[in-house]
């Protein structure tokens, strides 16, 4: 289509992107040429590095590029909370929002039978054994509040218990800022429901 | 801020690419190592050798990992139409939507004194040459319809007649599709005021 073969390819392989069709990934293309070729070898680098050497840690199943990532091998951090949550960029989140200083175990997704997502996949045995191992005083549960999150949620807290350990979840109910007009009707009867005495 | 300081330096280096945020970085760099780590080494090694090889074609400019791009040195593309455009994308866009069979010369941009973008940057001495050749017969000029794109139109036509070409530009006019009411007024009223005979 192009006038070069090599900038067909390059259009091609950017939209393995998410959310980049083929009219992002030409503009893409084009910019880097025209204007940042450098940070475009840059880019490429830090791809190849990162595809092959990224893996995963020991410990909480997050990406890592030693056997123990930064927060398992922090000395900084709590042990005695550990959060549960369901993919790397909810831990993202979490870490940005929050000033949580405990650990993490992620489960890479959620408990979803019929995708083959069994307790197995989601290193649950794992987490059994770090309760087990008596340090952890509060699990944290934080999977998204959707059916299967729910569903999940509901699994962990039972071996929480089985393992004689406090758990906990994040607090449903309004949003901060916005108007209770536009929120959805289950949140807000949740927040209706759960109501509590004013400060 | 994230657990592996190379997952770090790859959504910074995502960032180099238009239109790409923090948040779409994070979402980018996740989704490749989760799910798709061949096709983010492919995507690495295709921004590795773009960078590196991709130049310009000695004829029209345009991005060519050759020293004639592809549609300069094909056999099957008529020599006596030169259509001008500013950038790489509309060459693209000229020929996926129309059935052009012509040359092309790219500017890489448009006459701008204040940003140092003259005739001796935009390559016209080199377009000058060309036309002087005497092969081509027809100059379609295809600039953008922006106060530049018309400023520089207007110097390609002056380029055209003193070598003894014909210049053509291209129809202004409503878009196809779309309901009067929404067009812009200046549009409008170029399209009212060269109404043709209805065929």
């Amino acid at each position: 289509m192009s006038t070069s073969s090599l900038l067909d390819q390059l259009i091609e392989a950017l939209r393995c992107l998410p959310g980049v069709g083929g009219k992002s990934a030409q503009r893409m293309a084009f910019h880097l040429l025209e204007r940042d070729r450098e940070r475009g070898l840059k880019l490429a680098e830090a791809l190849r590095v990162a595809m092959q050497r990224i893996g995963r840690c020991e410990r909480c199943r997050n990406f890592s590029e030693n056997p123990l990532c930064n927060v398992c091998a922090g000395a900084g951090r709590d042990r005695q909370t550990l959060c549960v949550v369901e993919s790397p960029t909810d831990l993202a989140a979490i870490e940005q929002a929050t000033g949580y200083r405990g650990q993490y175990f992620v489960l890479m997704g959620h408990l979803s039978p019929l995708d083959g997502m069994g307790p197995e996949e989601l290193g649950l045995p794992q987490l059994v054994r770090r309760l087990g191992e008596g340090e952890v005083e509060e699990l944290i549960i934080a999977t998204n509040p959707t059916v299967e999150g729910e569903a999940t949620a509901h699994y962990l807290a039972q071996l929480a218990q089985a393992g004689g350990v406090r758990a906990t979840r994040l607090a449903h109910g309004v949003p901060l800022g916005g108007e209770l007009e536009y929120v959805d009707r289950s949140t807000l009867a949740h927040a209706f429901g759960s109501r509590h005495n004013a400060d």
